[in-house]
């Protein structure tokens, strides 16, 4: 294998992608593959430093559009710091979320600003993962699945069942446009089973 | 006066904005004026985190674009939270440095993105000061005024007198490129004189 595969996991909180990125990178090692999990908003020092200013103190504090250039500056460091470097390798890149997330948090949840995120995107970020793995399920079972756990940064969980229901509908919405790269996995499933449909898609990528 | 007018500061390096920025708002409050001076980067609480995390350590450690989204994430939180609601106000904003500096430093002095800053610009900013003030004086002088000072934020007056005549030719381009907002003020007379020179040109735009 010379060229590296670029694969991220999406879905709505609590679906199963910190689960399913790390079983997936631990799979795929055992398999030989050389490979590099990392997650969004973070992967580098500077994107991770980023993060820390985006998700700690008041939610409210930044505008919806400070927050997409906050997030894009960070993706941006990750993406030559990281994702770039590795898939220039030959690595498989797994990343737990990437710019969909964008696309739905911050371009539908926060104001009508999906179409500055793509813009901004375009503009300055201009990749997108060779593989989308998104992790559907039924937003109740997402949020009380998140719940259960304990985490210091739990703003984007306290939005509620609505928003959960939109954000899956949007995901849904953003297989259909992007069809090449996007693969709906059932999250309800059990974790084996859930792993083994992915490992099946990422396996088709590969060969 | 019931509308707001936004001053910005622009020059080389220890050309004298901040110097003459500080004047300017002490001369219009003493003349009864209300008075906001801010700068940039900075000039709200978001946005002064967000300088801290470009300005210090290694200067190498952003690129040139995911400086450029941090510069802008930094502008847009300004905007919203100190200059828009000054000016709404009716009062008058004193900000030393603005998107011209972007334009120059980012734009042109780390790379040929100028294109990039303007698009970011349009896309995320949208707004140009009323009068901006351009400080114009000999790259040699101004770099020994600045070497004078003791600053812990050295990394830009680093670059040398070479970039500085880049940097001053940039300026007076800009002033070509928006005739209407732009003044070019010789910053090479002793203080009294400039600060003399920038109040008749802000009397002009306040009348
Ligand atoms: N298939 C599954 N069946 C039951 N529980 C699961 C399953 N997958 C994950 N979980 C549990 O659900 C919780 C949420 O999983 P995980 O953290 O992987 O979701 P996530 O999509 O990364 O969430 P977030 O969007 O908040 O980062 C965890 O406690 C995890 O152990
Ligand atoms: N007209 C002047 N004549 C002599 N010295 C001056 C004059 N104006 C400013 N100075 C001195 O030159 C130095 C640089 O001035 P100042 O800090 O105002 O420049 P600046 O344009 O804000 O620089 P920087 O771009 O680094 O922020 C200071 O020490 C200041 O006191
Ligand atoms: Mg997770
Ligand atoms: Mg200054």
């Amino acid at each position: 294998m010379n060229t590296g595969i670029f694969i991220s996991f999406e879905g709505i909180d609590g679906s199963g992608k910190s689960t399913q990125a790390k079983r997936l990178a631990a799979t795929l090692r055992d398999l030989g593959h050389e490979v590099v999990h990392t997650r969004e908003p973070g992967g580098s020092v500077g994107a991770e430093e980023i993060r820390s200013l985006v998700l700690e103190g008041d939610p409210d504090r930044w505008s919806p559009e400070s927050e997409i250039l906050l997030f894009t500056a960070a993706r941006r460091d990750h993406l030559e710091k990281t994702i770039t470097p590795a898939i220039e390798a030959g690595k498989i890149v797994i990343c737990d979320r990437f710019a969909d997330s964008t696309r739905m948090y911050q371009g539908i949840s926060r104001g009508d600003l999906r179409a500055v995120v793509d813009q901004l995107h375009s503009l300055m970020i201009g990749r997108e993962p060779d593989l989308t793995v998104i992790v559907d399920m039924d937003p109740a079972v997402g949020l009380s699945r998140a719940l259960s756990r304990q985490t210091s940064e739990e703003r984007f969980e306290g939005f509620g069942e609505d928003l959960q229901t939109k954000m899956r509908a949007g995901f849904l919405e953003l297989a259909r446009e992007f069809p090449e790269r996007c693969e709906i996995i059932n999250g309800a499933q059990d974790m084996d089973a859930v792993a083994a449909d992915i490992l099946t898609v990422v396996k088709a990528r590969l060969s």
